[in-house]
């Protein structure tokens, strides 16, 4: 395969078809209710950002046992004739209740309910964990990167990190959240509407007779659109080139290049004498985009040391969660047949029935309540249908930021916002 | 979507096609040469594994342009009708030259070279580093994780932390090159015609009345192949459940079930009381399985500690890759037009020139080569056109690994293995 094909349904752990089984077998049809929660922050994360709805909903819609599904399954030679009729007719029948995307939490909350049949909703745990996990992860470091950089645009570069084609699009989706400004990525700047983002590699710069050359070539064919890369050789004459080709721009046709970008070096040190140099000559137009290993630290680095920047492009880092590639995130049973249920495993404590989430608020958050599931209250949790508007829920995740502590928003060493769980659990 | 589809062609970084519209339109289309190579090792790694060309393969096959993509890149309004128009006609001319799957190299050596006309080449570059990325990141994992085992047998239970779907087949496939035993992860286990595996989750345990009735539906359903979770309550109590449920199961139907799994705890002594309690209680043949945040580091301590292991399940650290989510692998031009091309930013310096890599080897391997281009080298860079069989890939890593100096395959803190860049470069 180049990319996968087919139904979703076998996109999960053996043990999910095993169980159903015997769920199946044993006639335990009663309703179960599971619960997702995430149970540790990583280091200098102070929330995490609700995601990955958008991708539940499709996933559920087309979660069915194919024909190919249930004869590879049945050449396992562990499932019995009834069990696989069963699933041959099978779709999901469950409710979802969630927080909505954009939405922070912490950890310890439920951020996804999903009740029905226990054979249902168990069916479903290690792909909504897989979709729910990164997505969550992207939409968080997002919203720390565009904390970090302070009105100053994100672009995200990660494709070529990322550890796939869905999770690209996951992290790019994820940066849109939280008001990246576009993506090199072009499948996902399709699947998303966000504006595809880049203009050259080095390679490019390398392949022409010189640097002078080849940024003459891109100017020319993408006038305003045309940003210059001006570290394949020496990042100060590359920027001193860059201008000229801009001040012949304007000469030969009237027209304003966007800008430069550099990719390497002490970007604080470079991006100053680019824009210093910009100005003496008269370029004050000319933008100077960044890249290069950078993520939030670096970039609020950047920033306190007095880079001159208009544009950040964040790609292995972001792209690969460097710093948190996986969260802890779970999805327990947490009620069968009316009854709270809990399991007991050193670090692993779970606390039974269904729950829903309150938050206060006076001028900001002040504290989250975890409490018996209450179908008056005013709860974070809402049931799931499908996915909202993108600018709702780019909407929400700003809201949200806004009402946050400070305090908890820091990118280093953040507060503990506190979380409390109602006594009776 | 719930999973993509189309063309992999708009899986790339949009200056990949900025740069090919100057090409194209500047008529640039001189042979050129791309180069993939690591620059570093992840902390305590001594070497990388090759894998990910099964991948390669296939995209490089399904590389089209069709209307839908060429309609999207129209709209963008950045691209000319006549690039578009080529691009509509256009399949990649490319050669390839690569280590063969299961190779183990090293940093700086090239792994893959592209060559063909510049658009062509320069067009792959996004998709072929996602591809071999957490290809060769995965690969290098597994048999880390295998090396440290000691022979026990490893399974994949990544899934659910995996980034996306791609991704936990690029995780189960690098396991099944390393010799993993299985993946729970039943949508690979079946493109990669690997054994499926996984039996219960902790939910199971407690839908049920009792642990010790989940236990009896599970060995009754599943009988030689029942593993049964001992750690949903108390674990001491739970290994004593179990081996009731097997004594009855050799009572009841004559069948030995095959184990338990023990997913948290303390590992060594709770795998040192299982064994010695199925010992005492003539169960020998019970076998014990152990999960729960495992890494080559953890495996490496518990077996040093006597942990009693028959079998390993690794997830988390192993599908997301936690210590090295990211390998610093590039895809640079190092000749066009028969000319070799370097750049000079700093940290980022490329070698021109095409290459051949040698290996030299005594009892041992004992240093590698890498020399301008030879056509009558032993050189490791093979032509490729299509993937090998699984069987000659698995074979080729244990002798790879058979003949590496120890010190280079420690788990941590390995030497570093030599490798020299002649003169002439």
């Amino acid at each position: 395969m180049w990319l996968i094909d087919g139904t979703p349904a076998l996109l999960t752990d053996f043990y999910e078809l095993t169980m159903a089984q015997v769920y199946f077998k044993r006639r335990m049809e009663r309703p179960a209710f599971f619960e997702v929660t995430v149970r540790r922050l990583p280091e200098h994360w102070g929330y995490f950002v609700m995601a990955g709805l958008g991708e539940i909903e499709s996933y559920l819609k087309a979660f069915r046992f194919d024909d190919n599904d249930v004869a590879y399954l049945q050449s396992t030679g562990i499932f019995e004739k009834e069990f696989l009729d069963y699933l041959r007719r099978f779709t999901p029948d469950v409710q979802i209740r969630a927080l909505p995307e954009g939405t922070v939490f912490f950890p310890h909350e439920p951020i996804l309910e999903a009740g029905g049949p226990i054979i249902d909703a168990q069916l479903l745990e290690s792909y909504v964990l897989n979709i729910l996990g990164f997505s969550i992860i992207e939409a968080t470091l997002a919203a720390r990167t565009v904390i970090a950089s302070q009105g100053v645009p994100v672009l995200d570069f990660g494709l070529r990190r990322c550890h796939g084609p869905v999770s690209s699009i996951r992290s790019a989706r994820g940066g849109q959240i939280a008001g990246f400004k576009g993506t090199s990525n072009v499948f996902a700047a399709r699947a998303l509407d966000l504006p595809p983002s880049g203009t050259m590699a080095h390679s490019y710069v390398q392949a022409h007779e010189s640097e002078q050359q080849a940024f003459l070539h891109f100017a020319r064919q993408f006038r305003e659109n045309a940003v210059l890369l001006v570290d394949t050789y020496d990042t100060l004459e590359g920027v001193q080139v860059a201008a000229a080709v801009a001040k012949q721009m304007i000469e030969e046709r009237g027209i304003k290049i966007k800008g430069i970008r550099i990719d390497s070096g002490d970007l604080v040190a470079l991006s100053r004498f680019a824009r210093e140099y910009f100005q003496k000559e008269g370029l004050d137009f000319m933008k100077i985009f960044v890249s290069g290993d950078l993520d939030e630290y670096r970039i609020d680095d950047l920033l306190a040391q007095g880079a001159q920047i208009d544009g950040i492009g964040i790609g292995t880092r972001y792209g690969a969660a460097r710093h948190a590639p996986a969260i802890e995130i779970v999805y327990k049973l947490v009620q069968y047949d009316s009854k709270g249920l809990l399991k007991t495993s050193p670090d692993k404590h779970t606390r039974p029935g269904r729950k829903s989430v309150t938050r206060s608020k006076s001028n900001l958050y002040e504290i989250d309540t975890v409490s018996p599931f209450d179908p008056e209250a005013d709860d974070l949790l809402n049931p799931f249908t499908s996915a909202e508007p993108m600018a709702t829920i780019q909407q929400r995740l700003r809201t949200e930021l806004a009402a946050l502590p400070q305090s908890v928003k820091a990118i280093r060493n953040p507060e503990i916002y506190p979380v409390e769980f109602s006594r009776h659990q």
